[in-house]
């Protein structure tokens, strides 16, 4: 398999992004392949300092330019030829590698991966899937940034998605799907969720739940839950602002006024944190579109981008796309707008 | 002050609604009136048990039915005659009282707060408004569940709003006012937010910082922000939730795996939960109704009543409605659809 990966994508790279892919160079298979995207002298010489030379799994492919985290999607990936996004995403098009995985701008890669490897056949907009680790196991959310006008189709074919990824990705075999809404009640929620819940509703091959609400991430209520890309984004955003927050708090309180406890309660609370910490999920799958594609983080470390990279090997694996174009191609449902 | 509180609202009413009402007793003014709404003759009986002869600024007045957690606000309201939370929306318009508290339906008591006691002059919308504590100091998110189809004239309002209950109640003397959106860029967010943040930035009196995301709640970067109530709603119940989570997940490992730190940490750890817990901070402010109306926590304890009861009093000494009425009636934004 060969995996391209943005070496100048997110606020730490290309040092970090590099150092993953060394990381995760020992824990591929014999004819698996890293090729990372940028500046080729630059990437290259960063390369030879980590000792690489046993790896011979990792390649370079020139990008000249950088698309900035905060720069304007579409218009940047036009106005910066060979730029380390488009790059490869033409790669992921051309079938030269088997995945791609950036983290860098978002919008830039959900532009880019849309305009050259397009959607998977019956897919009308793809989502991004984040994966939240909870007692009763993992809960998928989709979309979490990509579509933020969700129409109701869109919702129903990311509870397609979502729940294909959940089922051949963690091995939930019926995962249960749930609709974010303010209420259980069918009557809360705006048009748009009232007909997708229609359409949801209308698959008789779907475990839909019905309307969940934001406290249900964590109760086990169901497995899967779709939601337009501005409340995702929300609520990611927020998740991992108020986890760091919790933890601060406790750090502050131990060190003001119960010191003795701090080294040891430091200990727990980090091994806490690892558990929920989504460095160790890699990145997301950008489900919908024509390749195995994962967007990591922003401040992706050299253990997110090895793990994105074991995630991408699993996505491919798992042959998940093949799953949704196979479920799409029988499914009956479709938008009343259509 | 009369304050008129929903005997039979929350999950937890008519018990722990009275004891609210009996705590908040002795911390009043002398001539300050609670008066507990519901079946007549069990929250009298109720009430006789506390031992609360001493308080005759307790009173009982009489409302039949109750309208459950889970009925369709508008239709419950219609169909049960004298229930308690619409017997106390009318005892609002007819200024009987000055204050009315429930934690029962959310949506019940929006529609019959509406219905009854009107909006404020120049108020199109009224919204909920809650507070979360961080490190930076309160913060104001203004709405999360009154209104799920936001027009940008409701967000310019629910700025306005949330922004003098941030600066009378908190004495933050100019509130720095974020909309809710998934990127800082102009670029990001839906027609709403763009059209709501042409509003914002066209009053010159607003400390208007833009668009803020999710993590921004606990990052300090403003005061208020406003969002419309789906999204809301869903930052609210999920950060209830996750807060929730991470004491139960730091619990189960300290008694896994530490337990002889399980005792002393879970001290340390109440502590922390409760300068965060909403049970303190009592009621949320419907803003924009025409009198001062305090929406509770479905599971609101009696402490949570008496904080409801201390919030009202202030509420209505910092003349906020006033404060409301005057702003908007010198405000010349408009939305364009007017």
């Amino acid at each position: 398999m060969r995996i391209a990966i943005d070496a100048m994508g997110g606020d730490y790279a290309p040092d970090e992004i590099i150092a993953g892919a060394v990381e995760a160079a020992p824990l591929l298979d014999k004819d698996d392949v890293l090729i990372l995207i940028g500046p080729k002298d630059l990437v290259a010489s960063k390369l030879s300092e980590k000792n690489t030379h046993n790896y011979k799994c990792i390649e370079v492919i020139n990008a000249e330019t950088v698309i900035g985290m905060d720069e304007k999607p579409v218009e940047a990936i036009r106005s910066k030829r060979n730029n380390s996004i488009d790059v490869m995403a033409k790669m992921g098009a051309s079938g030269e590698v088997d995945a791609v995985i950036s983290a860098g701008n978002t919008g830039a890669c959900v532009a880019a991966f849309q305009m050259r490897m397009r959607n998977l056949p019956g897919v009308t907009r793809p989502g991004i899937s984040v994966v939240f680790p909870t007692f009763e196991g993992p809960l998928t959310l989709c979309d979490v940034g990509a579509n933020i006008s969700c129409k109701p189709i869109h919702l129903y074919q990311y509870a397609v998605m979502a729940s294909l990824y959940s089922r051949h990705n963690f091995g939930i075999e019926k995962p249960r799907i749930g609709i974010m809404s303010i209420g259980e009640e069918d009557a809360k929620g705006n048009e748009t969720i009232k007909k997708a819940r229609e359409l949801l509703r209308s698959d008789k091959n779907m475990n839909f739940v019905g309307n969940v609400e934001g406290r249900d991430i964590f109760s086990g209520k169901c497995d899967v839950i779709v939601t337009d890309g501005y409340v995702g984004n929300v609520v990611l955003k927020l998740s991992e602002a108020l986890v760091s927050y919790m933890f601060k708090s406790i750090k502050k309180e131990l060190i003001e006024n119960h010191k003795i406890m701090a080294i040891p309660v430091g200990h727990v609370m980090k091994k806490i944190y690892k558990k929920y910490d989504y460095h160790e999920y890699g990145g997301a799958p950008l489900l919908g579109i024509n390749g195995t594609a994962l967007i990591c983080h922003g401040s992706s470390k050299a253990r997110t981008i090895r793990s994105a990279i074991l995630a991408a090997k699993k996505y491919h694996k798992e042959h998940i796309n093949e799953h949704i174009i196979e479920y799409l191609s029988k499914s009956d449902v479709r938008s009343a707008d259509e």
